[in-house]
């Protein structure tokens, strides 16, 4: 199989040194390219992927990150739309990344997202990506990390790193960028029941949308109702108060003063260090979670142990045998095999 | 080294036998007894630990399992002395465990806790068990989850595991019992600015402590403002509304009201099915906790791992070398030298 491979081990690196030139030199195709080879679960991508990373690492990490979640319905692709264009005029480069677990069922939402946002989609300013099509939400995890790295050195300065809101992704991306963003509607009560445990404490700024026309009354009830919620929580970044405020991205009203607000926040951090503190631990966090990750992947791949698991689970579930146990079993029969191989 | 075992393995069986129809016949010297072998580290008694666990499994179960929280302060040991008094005099047999991670400094809490709880402490019908002296917060979880086995199958019926509150101690508490208790005193603002992230989305019950003499009034007000909070939170049982309620442990007001509470809960979530529901869910998610820590127990451990680790954190910091590369050529340092082995 691996007649598969175009070319030898010399060209591929020739390639990938013209990929990090051109990534570089700010070209589109080639981040498009890299950023595939980074997604790629294929062996033999690996070694380009992290030779074209490794180049670009010192390239990387000038630019504002920003997650933004929401519940669906909120008017996030409109939002980035209007938020992604409003800072393309400003003169920025704009990334829009996604972190969708689910999307391995969906299939992927490659022409949603062009659709979804179209005139950011068309602005050369900007440059929209899809989430990875497949993988555990980890691995998606490091894929859009790595992306945001590829983006950087591309010259991309805001990223905007959107999540669906599916299972944990919200705790995943608040890890891995500077700002965090949460996009609600009117009706503060009934939209919080719905919420998972723990995202009200996640965000930098809390975004209610759609406050225009008919819904303005109940937009500014909604962010009373939120405001005195956050008063009661801890604010994520030490020292920024969290607050809610209105948007209108159809009428693009607010985004301006959101832009703002995302700029104060940057420099805040920047002076109080707490910016290169939460980048520095989210980077340590990033490399222990991935060690932890691969452990438990090496394990659970393991020939014997998919075997007896089951079992296991059953002889805890039932009472027949306890949990330390089966641990000890489990952990032995994993590395005696190891050791005879 | 071996020479410090005392007896031979047969005996040694066959103490562990004694043990198990002790514990069986609800004797106290036996539990304790079983509750340090669970809580040793050494080698030695694992082997016998883990043959009176699984003699016992069946005989465990059939407790409430309640977690108990709460500031600094709030009268978490008060609140437990009168609780448990009460529940001892309508006829239960009460154990008090204890989760305190940090422990492991203060060298334990075993005088600490027979004067904190004067009155349980002299009780016929309560057992008091102060927390494991060291271990990881994994380590102590692990320690806790074997002894609630054993103080059912010595006949406890009313299992309060108290967490001080002190890193994850909550999140892991909550995982382990049915019902949940945060206690908490007046001044709902200021406190919860306090609290960990996520803490108030933990309890199936907020207890106002201290709802008494000159704090009357400010305790309701702090009803008032929990019950407003709480009903922006999702409970975190589904099904079942956490409310907000007084008690003042010193006057014994609101025990019998908490008491009939806890009761209530127990009867709707066994009919619904919900409580078999969590506790199979705890059992799974137990062993593949255990499962995860010990592999990365196994990796940190390591030799060649422990050496190197560090310098692989600092390129990563420093940007030299990409987190997926750093973790692959640490995955291969510890696989491959295993196969040496």
């Amino acid at each position: 199989m691996k007649r598969k491979r175009k070319g030898s081990a010399g060209s591929f690196k020739k390639s990938a040194e013209k990929l990090v030139e051109e990534i570089l030199a700010g070209e589109r195709a080639a981040l498009a390219q890299a950023i595939t080879l980074v997604e790629s679960n294929a062996e033999h991508h690996f070694e380009t992927a992290q030779h074209i990373l490794t180049k670009l690492l010192p390239h990387s990490g000038s630019s504002v990150r920003i997650g933004i979640t929401g519940v669906p319905g909120a008017g996030k692709s409109t939002f980035i739309d209007s938020f992604g264009t409003y800072l393309c005029n400003e003169g920025r480069r704009v990334a829009v990344l996604a972190v969708d677990p689910s999307s391995k069922v969906t299939g992927g939402s490659i022409l949603g997202d062009k659709t979804r946002m179209e005139r950011l989609s068309k602005n050369p300013h900007a440059f929209i990506r899809p989430s990875p099509a497949s993988g555990t939400l980890g691995g998606v995890a490091r894929k859009t990390r790595e992306t945001i790295i590829l983006c950087e050195a591309a010259g991309f300065d805001w990223i905007l790193v959107e999540t669906v809101g599916v299972g944990q992704g919200e705790f995943v991306v608040r890890e891995m960028v500077d700002f965090f963003m949460l996009l609600v509607l009117t009706g503060a009560g009934d939209e919080l029941q719905t919420m998972k445990k723990g995202i009200m404490e996640l965000p930098d700024l809390v975004v209610v949308n759609k406050a225009d026309g008919n819904n303005l009354e109940r937009a500014k009830a909604a962010i009373h109702e939120y405001q005195s919620i956050l008063h009661f929580l801890k604010p994520y970044t030490a020292g920024w108060e969290t607050t809610a405020v209105p948007a209108s991205a159809l009428y693009e009203k607010g985004i301006k003063e959101i832009a703002q607000s995302v700029q104060d926040f940057i420099e805040e951090t920047e002076n109080s260090g707490i910016l290169q503190e939460r980048r520095t631990s989210q980077q340590k966090e990033w490399l222990h979670e991935m060690i932890k990750e691969q452990l438990h992947y090496m394990f659970m791949k393991d020939e014997h142990i998919s075997k007896l698991l089951p079992r296991y689970e059953q002889k805890v579930l039932s009472g027949d045998q306890s949990v330390s146990l089966s641990v000890r079993e489990l952990m032995n029969l994993f590395f005696s095999k190891r050791k005879q191989l």
